[in-house]
This record gives structure tokens, C-alpha cells and sequence, in this order.
């Protein structure tokens, strides 16, 4: 295992290989400077099998050779991509830090500076950088045909296809040109800032695998610096594809840039929320030049996509008054405050082409919020929330008009009946782009177990169609998730959106699901546990009641015993049935010769 | 707190009212010695609103009053109900404890009789005691109205019913002639062994509450009867509607008897369990006379349903040769090796009516069992598993033939987009009888995490017409589950049930969500926790972040801090709606004021 180094090395950044799993690359034939990583689980040679191929988001660090320090950052293996575009300059006076960007933090509250030296970028004069630009030119991308040999997961042909996919296109073998005709036509995005060139690129469509964004960040709360990137490193381990840091309060922008320099995932945020430090907590102070400041300055650190509230209209906000829990996004609370003080529109609304202006000169990526979520099941799917919605429409248009990446972010709590309508309105609203939903929760009487009542609902609108789900922990609605919250929150997601890829037949989902079957079903324990989402915890739980190496090759577990065990005897049934087979001598003499065995035989393993 | 007494009251039987809750009755109009508990959820006074009303199979437990004695078992409050019908007999010499029992278990590996001195029941010779046979000649028996006026949960008018139910007949109020119109026509049970006199009735049928089962049981190694007791006591506590006592090995009569005698729930077996260990684990030693007589223990014993393999028919068993995991099911391997080793049909296929006269004496239920479910998303809804669905539809018409009630159990590892299937073909060829699903898991690949990929495929499942819910805990395909994995795999389907009556438009289940999301917007924490399905775990995620009492009044959490609390914002800007309507002032000059204010208006708590 490779240790962190540097002053921050006390911090427990996890690295190293997770268990059974081998770290591997495949090189890009288009781009062949392209390492695109994934995690190899190999099983028992007696099963005769392949290693299985899963994707693998964790980054450099589960890579035993990495070596990490985190006050230098990860490697920035994009930046040569990027510049060799040759549509980028050097921010030769990139914005300063200011006070008021880490919430005027001093002396020992002042977290520390992330130090080392980089290069800022933006696109040349009138130039648009972003991935749907290339896209519409037709161009393939270094990030593109990263993706999509991700994406591919080293298939060579589909494997069982029998699911319900309402409309996806996914197709048998993903290719760089499937990835770029995806992105040209809006229906996925890339998230990568050009200032982020230390990132692995991914896609969030409905035609790719469903991902799961992780949500960190410190409160009021002073967190320091290593916790964030430890929490970031751990939830990205566990298979987060995407982290939004969402901090309020003090050193916003010092903690931000230690996470972005050391996140192999794309970095979201929500910029309001540091804009609302500015002006000191007060939502009426805010403006478009505070607002756009901090549009610059997050772009400028990386940022790969933004949450913008700017659906909050305000003849909306009045739809929200009879509601039983009003509006409960943070972003849409604030803007809905600013209306009110001002009865202006959203200023975030009629600003949103000068948004557009500067996301697309580093390609920020819009997340277009729902700020008019419903926050119960009382409150799903009503007026307040769907006019939202087709006004997200509208400005998905204007986004792609500046070739702006963009995708739609969903509820929240919704029973399960009211589900499909959501993903049914949003692909028809919003032209097909990216649906990214909090959940849903499928009930509301159940705190301390929402990562539960809303990984049902995420299973269903993935399936259904939404390209990422954002995680919810079990801390949901009662406090800040600590590192456990995180995994058991990103755990909780990745079964939904496996469960949600097996649904809609992706052609790389069955395989796994048959490999951890067929390891269990011959008693290969080692390899159950290893195909499993989290091997420690299988292996203790197994343990627990038969914790002997040799339980590892028994042929039961502590489920039933020996005597009782169906796969046992099944094995034994199947055995017999092929010899009888083999003599062709009838189901009765094959019973007698069974018999005669003693009933009792076992496949090798 | 009431203490448990007697020997085993080391045993940690866990007693007294849960958090913020009362106990509460309701007597009977037909049958005024009927007492059916509620626990009573008061609100805060200052909501203004009634207490919430909650389903609570927790029996005596829970009852502050009462004195709990393991070893005298609880009160026979049903035993007046049964003599007082005239239709059963006394069984002078019932069938006495045999060795083979309890395994052959000798000496300090013997575990302890339960002593209290009981009355066993059967009917009088030629009489049919079952509630089914009631129900069809018209009568409302005790337990049918003690049922409806649990299900009714002392509503008054239907609350609010968008659901979609899928064909589900759920009336607005639950009547005792609705309960038993239910039952007579075979769509809902009422499992009610004549002998359990300590049960409190509950019905399973898709028109009434989405019903939960948890399954505890010792396996090998011999577990102590309070322990057994203590995972029942404790599993009801939670939420669990039935108890399976899946126990194998020694000891297996004894501990059965200390369950029964001390459950309010109604408890289910899988009779051939016993009737192995009776012949040693050979399988093929089974025959027609040990199983009859396992029936016939465990009927005067006062099992509420057993679960019966009986389709699992000789030619099914070719049907699973090609499967990723063959059989699964125990039970259905069992039988599946007999019936290879004979080479003849299922022995309790052909003796399926003597099974029915022995049920019908005792009104034990059935819960036809899936002996060929599948056991991996690969092997999901194929011809073994519905060819024996099949044949339990024809069974279920030999079962109502002799007026024994019956359900079907169900899979199993179902992905997502097969769930329905399953649901759809039980209602056809089962009619209507009530459907018993184990999750079904939506994946494999979580090993650890059952009890959540089951928890998607549960709530789906019931939202379209699952009676009951089989829980799954954290420990599924690892090994037996403890405490903390019952309770875990209980909340985890209390979430999926409650979802599912949510989605079908339950009269009674948005109230719940309701209360908990308004105590939620008001900040009534202690509300908030007490609603919930566990309320010590919420508060204690409260206070890990924000331990001070004064922090249950506050008006934010630390998951946002005060400056970024939507709910208070929210609050504000409806506070500001309302004054604004008030004065009919213009939403400009109300911003003007709204301002001056300084935008920080409370209101009261």
C-alpha cells in the first residue's frame, strides 16, 4: 500500500487496492496516451472462468505504484489534451483569493492554502471549449474516446440484453463515435472543466451506465482540510462517480481547491451558496456581480459543473405557499427569498446567457436545479415543481444554443406511483438531457434510514431513465454525514444504479451479477466476497459465525448448516441428473444408483 | 418498564412502551371483550394536531401494565373465542414429546421444556375450525372484527387516496363484513392455529396493510431458547407482523414452544425441517407418516401456517438443471432429492388432501411454498419457477376445496423489470389468493447489503399486490442473522411496506408521512424522531452533530446551518405571503416590508 505523504499524511487518505481486485488499464487506440483504469476481480482457476472487469472511479489512489501527497495534487494527465486543442490560453492574472472567499477566515481559522504551482486556462477570445462544441464539429476527444473505452468495459460483444430500457439506446459495443454523437445530441454530458486537469473523464446519460454522485462538505462546522479529501477519496473508492462539494461558512474556497487538485471525479457545486457568504448570509444582498465573481473564480479552480437555481421563477413562488414542507432545496430557498425581497425575477434567470458566456469558456457544465423540489410525498409532483421543470427546458435550449453542457436536476421525495410521471415530464421538457435525481425518497417516516427509503426510488427513475443519482446518506435530514454515512450512502446508490443498469438490459450488467451467482452457488467464498460491492464487510459477516480458514472451501455456511443446504443438495441433484444423462438408463435406475451412492455427491471444486 | 420474571429473565426480553409512544385499545362492538392495540404517536401541542395512530403487532411487550413471565407464556385472551364456537374438542392425550423431536438432544444439550400447563384443541370429528369455513357461511368471528378494527387504525373517513392499486379493493373504512368477505372469498387470511390462544389476529391480503415477516430460527449450533424468544420479542418490536421459526437441528420442538407460547403474532414453520432431523438429514428416508406426524406436533403446538413444498413436482426438477444456482429453496431441495432418489412424484403432492383434513382441524394456513424460486437474477421467471407457480394455483383450489386458507409464497432474486411478471401471473393462475414474496432481490452483487437490493424488489412487489413481505436481513447468503441484522432487515421492510401502501393509495398511510413531514417544517424534533419507524436512532444522529437540548427547539440542523436552512427560509417567505395577502398591499410594497423587517421573520413555535 502506498502511503500519502507531507504534512497532511496524518489524515487517513484510504489507498491501496481494494481486496481481490487488480488495478488495470487499456490504452486508447485514437489517443494512444489514453490510460483508462478499471478494477479486475480475479476468481478461483477451478471455476475455469475470466477475471470479471468492473468500472473503477477510485483514481490513482488504488494504485499501488501512485504516489500520493495530496498538498501536490494528483497528476494532471489532461492538461497536454487540453492545450493541444490549441483553443486555450494562460490566465496570465488569474483572480486572486479575497477575503471574503474563504468567508473572511483569519489566523488559525484560516484553513491553509493549497500551494502548488498550476496553470489557470480559459478559452481564447470568442473560442467556446466545451465537449459539445467538439461534439457538434464532429470531433472525437481525448475525453471522448476515454469515456467510451470506460464505458465499454472491455466487452467484445454484448452479453444478455433481456431488459426494459423505455426508450434508452444503448448500444452493444460503445464506441468514441457513439460517445460523441451522445454528447452532440445533449442527451449526455462530459463533465471536465478545462481547469480540472487532473480528472478521469466520465459520462452521465441515459444511454451510458447510471451513475452516483457523492455530496460532501463542511457546515458551519469548521471541517479541516484533510477530513474533506478523505471523505472525497473515500466516497470515490466506494464507486462515486461524481463529488459535489457542498460547504457553507468559512474556508469555502481554500477547502474547494485541496478537493478539486486531488479528485479524479468531476467536482460540482453549487456557487450561490458562496455567493451568499459573501454578502454575509444575507440572500437580499446577493447580485449578479457578486454572483458572477464567484462564477470566475470556481471556474477558474476547476469546477466541472455548476448547480444554478435559475428555474426559481417568480410567479412560481407563490405555487409553493399551500405546500406542507415549501421549498427545502437551499438554492431555491435563497433565490425564492431574493424574489420576494426585490418581487424581481430571478436574477440567476435573466442573466442566464452570461452564465452560459462563462461556463463555455472553460466548460462548466450546467446542473440545472430544482429549487421547487418537493421535500415530502405530500408535496411530489405538483404545479410548484413541474413548472420548474419545463422552465429547466427552456434554458436547456438557450444552454445548447451556447453549446453548454447540460443536465436537470430531480426530486427528492415522491412516492413510488408518482415516480415515472417525473422521468416521463423531464425527457419531455428538457429533450432528452441528462436527468440527475436526489433520490427519490419513497416515504418520509423513516429518518435515519433515507439512504433506504430513497434507494428505492433512485432504483425505479433509473431505470427509468435518470442518468446519475445523487446519494442520500442515513443522515439525511438529521445531521452531516460522517465517513460512515458516506459509504453506506454511496453503497446504498450503487446497488440502485446496478440495479437500475440490469433493468434496462445495459450490456455489461448481467455478467457480474452471474459471476458473484455462480461463485456462490460452488461454494467459491473468497470470490463471492470479492465480486461483492464490499468484501470486508461480507468476509466479517461470514465470519462472525464460521470464521475458520477452512469455512472458506466448505461446501455450507452458517445459514443452514451441512445438512440443509440447498445448493449442496442441488448440486448433488444436478450431478446426478448429468450421469444419468451420460447412461441414458431412465430416471428410475439413475435414482437407484443414486441411492446406492448414499445421495451424497459432490462436485469438485 | 415492566421486568421480565421467572429463570430466564436474564435473557434481555425487551419490554415497556417505545419512545414518544402510548399503548393504546379499542374494544370491540360484536365482540366487547375485544382489546386491539394502537400506538399512540402524540404530537407537540403547539401543531394543533391529533395524535398519530399506528398499526403495533408488538403485543404485551410493549404494554406497560403488563407482567411478562417467558416461562407461564402470555395470556390466552383468545381461548373464550375458540371454545365459546362449540365446534372443537379437547385432545385428552395429545400426542406426546418424542426424542427425535428435539434431535435426539440429551442431557445439558436438551433444551428445557416450556412447563405452564395448556388445553389442546382440535375439531370436533368432522368439523372444519377454520376462519375460511367461517367466513363462507356468513359469520364475523371474533378475530374478523378484532381484525378490522386493527386494520382501520379508528379512521373514521378515507385520508388521502391518489395511489394506483393495480386491481387492489381497498375500502375507505375497514368494516368486520369487508374482513370476511376478504377471507370467504379466499383473498385474505387470517392465520389462526386453534391452539395459539396467546395471538393477537392479523390479516394478509393485498387489501389491507402491507404485511411484514421476519424469520428467526437456531441453525446448528444450538442458540438458547430467551435467545430465541428475545429475536422474536424484539423482531415484533420493530414492526414484524409474523414469525418464522426456520429452526433446524436439535432442540427444535423445545424452542418452537417456548416461541409460540410467548408470541402475539402468528407464527409460521417449515415442517420439513423437523421431519428430516426426525430421520437423521437423509432425505430420502422421508416419508408420508413422519411428515403427518410433524403436522400433527406442530398443529397442537398452535403453528399458525406451515409452509408446504408441495409443488415441486418430479417433472419440475429437470426444469432446473440448467440454471446458474439449481434450487435454493431448503425445503424444495429436500423434496427435490427425494423425488430423484424415488424417482416418484412429491410425496405431499399426493398426499396434498390428507394434509388439508389435518389444517382444517387445527385451522392452520397454508403458505404454499416456492420450492423452486430462483436464487440469482439469472434464473428469474423461468419455466421451473412458473410451472410450479402454476401448480400452486391448482393446489390453493384443492386447499379451498376443504376450506383451508391459503397463501403462496413467491421469489426470491427478481430484477426490476421481471418483478411485475411475477405479480401478474400469481393473480392469474392463483386467484387472488394472497401472495408472500421473499424481497425479491433486484441484484446480486451487494453481499452484506440483502436487505437493501430486497428492499427495491419489495416495495415494488407490494405496490403491486403483495400481501406479505419476507424480510431479508444484512446477513442474507452469509450467515445468521443477530439482533442488530433482525432489526435492520424489519425497518428495511416497515419502509417497503409503508412505500407500497403509500403507492396504492392506502387510506390510512399518507396521514403518517404527513405528520412526520409537517413536524419536520415546523422543527418539532422530538416529533420528527418519535414518528419515525426508529426514534432512538434518529435522535441519536441528531445529537452525534448537535447534542445540546436546546438544539431539539432549534430552528435549523447542522446539515445546513441557520444561514442556509431552506425550511426556515421557507417559513420566512410564506410568513411574508400571508401578511402580504392580509394587507392586499402588492407584492412590491410587501417586499419593501419584507425588507425593513430585515427578512428574518419567525414564526412562533
Amino acid at each position: 500500500m502506498n502511503k500519502p505523504t507531507g504534512k497532511l499524511k496524518a489524515a487517513a487518505i484510504p489507498t491501496g487496492e481494494r481486496p481481490g481486485s487488480k488495478k488495470v488499464w487499456q490504452a486508447g487506440a485514437l489517443w494512444p496516451d489514453i490510460r483508462v483504469p478499471f478494477r479486475e476481480v480475479a476468481v478461483h482457476p477451478s471455476s475455469g472462468e475470466p477475471p470479471v472487469t468492473l468500472y473503477d472511479p477510485s483514481g490513482p489512489y488504488t494504485d499501488p505504484a501512485a504516489k500520493i501527497d495530496i498538498e501536490k495534487g494528483l497528476d494532471r494527465t489532461r492538461e497536454p489534451w487540453v492545450v493541444s486543442r490549441g483553443d486555450v490560453e494562460i490566465v496570465e492574472t488569474p483572480r486572486e483569493v479575497k477575503p471574503e472567499d474563504n468567508g473572511f477566515a483569519k489566523g488559525e481559522h484560516l484553513a491553509p492554502q493549497f500551494s502548488a504551482p498550476r496553470r489557470v486556462y480559459r478559452a481564447k477570445a470568442g473560442a467556446t471549449v466545451t465537449q459539445l462544441e467538439y461534439a457538434r464539429r464532429g470531433v472525437v476527444t481525448a475525453e471522448m474516446e476515454y469515456v467510451s473505452i470506460r464505458e465499454n468495459l472491455r466487452r467484445e460483444a454484448a452479453g444478455i440484453r433481456d431488459g426494459e430500457g423505455f426508450g434508452a439506446e444503448i448500444p452493444d459495443i460503445c464506441t468514441p463515435e457513439f460517445v460523441r454523437d451522445e454528447v452532440a445530441r445533449g442527451r449526455a454530458i462530459i463533465p471536465a472543466n478545462i481547469n480540472h486537469t487532473e480528472l478521469e473523464p466520465m459520462a452521465i446519460g441515459r444511454n451510458f451506465l447510471v451513475k452516483v454522485n457523492a455530496n460532501i462538505g463542511n457546515s458551519a462546522v469548521l471541517s479541516t482540510v484533510a477530513d474533506e479529501v478523505d471523505k472525497m477519496v473515500w466516497a470515490i473508492r466506494w464507486g462515486a462517480d461524481t463529488v459535489m462539494d457542498l460547504s457553507t461558512g468559512r474556508n469555502i474556497h481554500n477547502i474547494r481547491d485541496w478537493i478539486v487538485r486531488n479528485s479524479p471525479v468531476p467536482i460540482g457545486t453549487v456557487p450561490i451558496y458562496q455567493a451568499l457568504e459573501k454578502v454575509n448570509g444575507v440572500a437580499e444582498d446577493l447580485n449578479w456581480e457578486v454572483f458572477r465573481d464567484t462564477l470566475i473564480e470556481q471556474a477558474e479552480q476547476g469546477v466541472d459543473y455548476f448547480t444554478i437555481h435559475a428555474g426559481v421563477r417568480l410567479p412560481f413562488i407563490p405555487l409553493t405557499a399551500k405546500r406542507v414542507t415549501g421549498i427545502v432545496s437551499r438554492g431555491g430557498s435563497i433565490m425564492a427569498k431574493w424574489c420576494l425581497a426585490h418581487h424581481r425575477e430571478n436574477f440567476l434567470y435573466e442573466h442566464f446567457e452570461d452564465i452560459c458566456e462563462i461556463m463555455r469558456a472553460y466548460d462548466v457544465s450546467f446542473s440545472l436545479g430544482d429549487g421547487l423540489r418537493p421535500g415530502s410525498i405530500a408535496d411530489a409532483n405538483d404545479e410548484a415543481q413541474f413548472a420548474e421543470l419545463r422552465t429547466l427546458g427552456e434554458l436547456t435550449k438557450v444552454a445548447w444554443k451556447h453549446n453548454v453542457q447540460t443536465m436537470i436536476e430531480g426530486p427528492g421525495h415522491v412516492p413510488m406511483h408518482k415516480i415515472k410521471a417525473n422521468m416521463d415530464e423531464q425527457l419531455k421538457h428538457c429533450h432528452e438531457a441528462p436527468f440527475y435525481t436526489l433520490g427519490p425518497l419513497t416515504t418520509d417516516i423513516a429518518p435515519g434510514y433515507d439512504h433506504i427509503t430513497s434507494a428505492i426510488g433512485a432504483a425505479m427513475i433509473g431505470w427509468f431513465g435518470t442518468a446519475m443519482l445523487c446519494y442520500v446518506t442515513p443522515k439525511e435530514h438529521l445531521g452531516l454525514p460522517d465517513r460512515q454515512d458516506v459509504k453506506d450512502g454511496v453503497i446504498a446508490y450503487k446497488i440502485a444504479a446496478h440495479a437500475a443498469d440490469l433493468a434496462k438490459g445495459h450490456p455489461t450488467a448481467r455478467a457480474w451479477d452471474d459471476a458473484l451467482s455462480r461463485a456462490r452457488f460452488e461454494f467459491r467464498w473468497e470470490d463471492q466476497f470479492n465480486l461483492g460491492l464490499d468484501p470486508e464487510t461480507a468476509r466479517e459477516y461470514h465470519d462472525e459465525s464460521l470464521p475458520k480458514e477452512a469455512f472458506k472451501t466448505a461446501h455450507f455456511c452458517s445459514m443452514c448448516g451441512p445438512k440443509f443446504c440447498s445448493m449442496k443438495i442441488s448440486q448433488d441433484i444436478r450431478e446426478a441428473a448429468r450421469a444419468q444423462n451420460e447412461v441414458d438408463s431412465g430416471m428410475a435406475e439413475m435414482a437407484q444408483k443414486f441411492r446406492d451412492g448414499g445421495g451424497e455427491i459432490l462436485v469438485p471444486v
